[in-house]
């Protein structure tokens, strides 16, 4: 789908997984005729579905791709016991993703594998593992556990978190991604079940060059599809060496 | 106003002032149908209106939200000595609202407490305290006396500085806050009198936090309006906690 | 052009150069519409333009402002032994100006002034020194040397590298400006003949104050057009005092 073909660049699947934070038909309109090409799901980001009065309207310009509201929805729902209505309300906007999550609230582990298992029956199921708080770090085996644990109760992909920003979950505060995680997680899962996410073109570039081109990232901002494929390609100096010239290996996964 | 209402959410008056650096008009179309229920005012940040050749039809999609001009561009009229000039354009454009500040250039306290009261005859006021100099940093008791009489000299509400990027003002030039000034400002003042300058996510969620949903707000950019509406509600992980499910209570204001 | 003229403000010449990233056709309308009076020039970064689907219809909104493809695609194209068949793309898409780099691919000295030679004959060219990798630090002398011999060679501007975020070539990996460097170049090349990355306000700021409005700057993001105009006319609190007051001149150059 490039506009010319005279370079020799390979691109073998991977998931653009994007984050929408509230953008107008108009923008959308504009992201997809220029980027629609690249972009896999949509995620409305957190509670930003709810508060938008033109909800309609916008899932009609996206009507082409999956759309999927963001975890933390799903927990302010779960925290005041409105599943049900939530269900109603997914059905009547015709999604037929969900994102299930416990990033912030208490949701016992054997009840979120429930969950996922329940809403997995209507509905492709992304779960997240992770917390979105800072400060909580946990075991990379937690974390293979988790991991293992939901897909086998019917997530279709489990997202690592890393927020908006790349600051909590696979990253450290400050942004730094915690490497030695996603290499343990990456040992014991099949990498094609996690989508990461890498908001940063550092992060991005860093995934490409280790897992290669073909690898599921998500929370990437609309404005960023377009520079993400590129990095895929090795069409940016940032993987420009190791992609498209070949001058390392990604790492087998 | 939002899609849909099966959660339990609260919002109590607040006001979202937005800042625009040069949005286009089809942008602002765009903005005003999916965020326009949140926002309250538009500023035209510092010199940019005067730079902006499509204004008129800038301020026309603009029609039903009040506009107002930064309160750097008054400095700078000031400094020329075109005080006249400004309201003559101010009145052509039918602008309703201007900002008084003194960031940048020197004005004698009592020339700009009589500058508010002569613009307040023709307009509402928006008056601004704090350097933009991030290396000015004033005591609290100064910000208090300051706010008091400006709002006796008839300006409409009170904004503390801080910057498009947050680094002056209530902000040290790290972008951190400061907070305990914040707390003595908001001892003396009432908090419905002043307006924040708040562009990043931890500044707005901090305030949320400690001055509740209700706070006013400033320098939001147009695409953090929908995210700022989630933090306000509790939608977002930030403030789910606090806000949506009461786990700890807003400090009295 | 400005919507209004009663200020005294100065403008003489200065290019900027805009770097996009992947915007849509809408988004552009506006941006032009809006601060096309202020670009000289845009870029479209690195590979971006070749994974493009729409790229005709972006082409034709741009076709009143010269369009050239990033530099980085140009080594890309080096690398694989395809610049006969990058020739000819520019000529179907109806280039004019090309940008030619090596901050990333190795590429002789000799031969890269070959082919700015080369180009030169039917394109504009600009081309580029100093390299991506923020690790490689090279002597005020050698930037100067590189400058000369490509300017003689026939590049009609030589762009100075700063990378989309501003953290190599001539600003330290912190976004720091190397302001030693810059100066020794100005002392030896015409400021004129250059063009300065700098995508941060506080780097355009610093380029205003220290070589006036008129200077060239790059890789300006579509949404800081209207901002730096602002900057270069000291309509921004950042300039105002060394602008428009004249606190300070502007160091000779």
């Amino acid at each position: 789908m490039p506009a010319s073909d005279f370079l020799d660049v390979k691109r073998d699947g991977g998931l653009t997984h994007v984050i929408d934070k509230g953008l107008g038909p108009r923008a959308w309109e504009d992201v997809l005729e220029t980027s629609g090409d690249y972009i896999d799901i949509v995620k409305l980001g957190w509670g930003t579905a709810y508060v938008t009065p033109n909800l309609q309207r916008k899932l009609d310009v996206l009507k082409d791709k999956p759309v999927v509201i963001g975890g933390t929805f799903f927990e302010a729902v779960y925290a005041q016991g409105k599943l049900d209505e939530y269900k109603r309300w997914l059905g009547e906007l015709g999604m037929t993703h969900v994102e299930i999550s416990d990033g912030v609230v208490d949701l016992p582990r054997e009840r979120k594998l429930e969950l996922i298992a329940d809403f997995a029956r209507d509905f492709t199921v992304l779960s997240e593992v992770g917390s979105k708080d800072a400060e909580a770090v946990f075991a990379p085996y937690q974390w293979v556990e988790w991991i293992k644990g939901e897909l086998e109760a019917g997530a279709w992909k489990v997202i690592t978190e890393g927020r908006e920003g790349g600051t909590a979950g696979i990253y450290r505060p400050t942004g730094e991604m915690r490497t030695g995680l996603v290499d343990e997680i990456a040992h014991e899962v099949d990498v094609a079940d996690l989508l990461f996410e890498a908001p940063s073109k550092a992060s991005q570039a860093w995934f490409v060059k280790h897992f290669g081109p073909g690898v599921n990232l998500g929370n990437i901002p609309p404005d960023e599809v377009i520079p993400l494929e590129t990095l895929r390609l090795g069409l940016r100096a940032d993987t420009l060496r190791e992609v498209l010239l070949g001058d390392a290996e990604p790492a087998a996964s």
